[in-house]
């Protein structure tokens, strides 16, 4: 795995701040950007320098971590309202991905747990949460990595949407994990990856990736997947997830259910992989799963040397859409494979005792 | 109808040459090429400054016809040998269309018949012939709007992709015929443009066309199909079409089978519009159609400020799928409106007298 793969987001040194890779320069440009400020915080979530709900989430934990030590010198009770007040702020920065919020729940009731503890002792222990959901990200990617690959035999073509590797979670990656660590066990995959427009994470980083990890990738527009499938090239779709339904239903990147509904009309099956925390069982169906609406211009000129459409003409683009339960032949975490009837299986992995969806 | 999009292909005055207006350039520059060398002609046609078949069949007439004046002193041994050496050149530029090849025929045909006759009246007579196939392409546009027109209501979504107006035809076009006819006629649709990837003539002439004649469009992400349908928003799918089999199989832009997969899955019906020129007999079923693959900078870097995707990285880039004749609920041509079994109605459509699969 590359070097610069690992660590795209971290800690800063002076535990005050965070370091992340520009993901938006990609695959130009390698830059890592320190963010100290609130605002330069939630710009990079909104402006996708860092994306990937796994990503967010242990970006958002690190961010609510440094601003928690900038602040450890505020008396206890302007110390816990800023606390609070941050963790808003961050938390409104993008509505889709559960993992966002489910750090920052994390965070806030390990800090309300330490109850009246010294502010430096509390920004302490929400840097040691930061630390482990990361380090706990790592070992479900490698997971959800080591159960995707069960799936897989040698020299099977994947078509996969957006991107869900070690850019968008820690290392590994969700939908690309098991493509990464076959590879690293010397087997041999045909990855098709659509570019994923309108900001084209296939292209600039799911391709980018791959290349870099010596596995055989070959970039398609996204209205390719069709004849892609229909030519026999493709045996499974893996893609990733931003937040999974109690019924199985999945929002994924726009386009996810599209590849879906392609996959069940040629046979192939379709798989999605993320980490429990992605399963929000307080969301009945993918009805309830809110759709954040973005930029035209994401559309119309970004990226572009020049406009590509009319200055008055209408856009409509949500960033997400969500995938039927009924499309998905399975879904793929780091606790095992679920299988339908969803309900159940799903139900079934996430321990009703646990504290938060994502535990 | 604006001004500018009725003679974006026209012959020159002087006879001599072929005045198209360079689709590459919009929607940002209106500008029009006066194509004089055969070279020029076969570099317009596959770069795509003039496309749509229809009206590259056009533009091939008025080719070969302004080919024809400029070489009209020379000997008729040589002329003639001329002619069948420039029309297999102009033939050769695209292979899936079959209006070139039909068009490029008909020509031929007419000079054929014409047998010992001089060079200059040879020359005439193929000059009218490329204006009565652009004048029946005007008719035919009108005739598939008012077939096509009688599948609408006042006030239905209609979803399109790719670009089948007034720029891939003569005037009204095809797929957005009814729609700019029925405009105009005090109906009102709500049309959604796929951007067609790569290279975006949903974004840079559906959208303006469609905008130009105040028809309310937005503008979508090819991947966004599928949740504009889920949403409710689509009546019917209107799509053109390069080249029809026999058995109805219908090859159309990249991406045209992946929306009449997901029109099938919700329920919408999926109309394929085209001159009976479409129609090829001869080729039994989609399997017979050759697909063109283009340039994968088409992907990577073309219209981008700089490059989206890794450098070395592969790319499969077809211009065109087939749609599957399952999937059409019906073929609008001039002729009337063809329901499956597409063997039957479209071979009772095409009188078995008709010198070509056009007339």
């Amino acid at each position: 795995m590359s070097q610069y793969l690992s660590g795209h987001v971290r800690l800063g040194d002076d535990l005050t701040s965070v370091v992340i890779l520009d993901q938006t320069l990609l695959p130009n440009e390698v830059k890592y950007l320190t963010l100290r400020a609130p605002e330069e915080m939630v710009e990079a979530i909104q402006s996708l320098r860092v994306r990937g709900a796994p990503a967010i989430g242990i970006c958002a934990g690190y961010c609510l971590a440094a601003l928690a030590q900038q602040r450890k010198g505020l008396p206890p009770d302007r110390f816990r309202a800023e606390l609070h007040r941050l963790s808003a702020r961050l938390n409104a920065s993008r509505p889709t991905a559960v993992n966002l919020s489910w750090a920052l729940g994390r965070l806030g009731r390990r800090a309300h747990a330490m109850g009246d503890a010294a502010p430096a002792a509390v920004a302490a222990a929400l840097r040691e949460e930061a630390i482990a959901i990361h380090q706990e990200d790592v070992a479900m990617c490698r997971a959800i990595s080591e159960h995707g690959l069960t799936l897989l035999r040698d020299g099977d073509g994947v078509l996969t949407h957006c991107n869900a590797g070690p850019l968008a979670t820690s290392q590994y990656g969700t939908a690309l994990g098991p493509l990464l660590l076959g590879t690293e066990r010397g087997m041999r995959f045909r990855v098709f990856a659509d570019e994923t427009r309108p900001l084209l994470q296939g292209a600039r980083l799911t391709a980018y990736e791959l290349h870099q990890a010596g596995v055989d990738v070959t970039l398609i527009c996204d209205n390719m997947a069709s004849i892609v499938m229909k030519n026999g090239w493709v045996d499974a779709c893996f893609v990733g997830c931003d937040r999974v339904a109690a019924n199985g239903d999945a929002a994924n990147k726009i386009g996810t259910s599209g590849v879906a509904i392609l996959a069940k009309h040629y046979g192939i099956p379709f798989y999605v992989l993320g980490p429990t925390s992605t399963i929000d069982l307080d969301c009945p169906t993918g009805d309830d799963i809110q759709i954040e609406l973005r930029d035209p211009e994401e559309i119309k000129s970004k990226f572009y040397a020049r406009p590509m459409a009319p200055a008055g003409v209408k856009c409509y683009n949500p960033a997400f859409d969500v995938t039927d339960h009924t499309l998905i032949s399975g879904i793929v975490t780091e606790r095992g494979i679920c299988r339908p009837p969803y309900g159940q299986s799903l139900a079934a992995l996430i321990p009703p005792l646990d504290n938060s969806p994502a535990r």
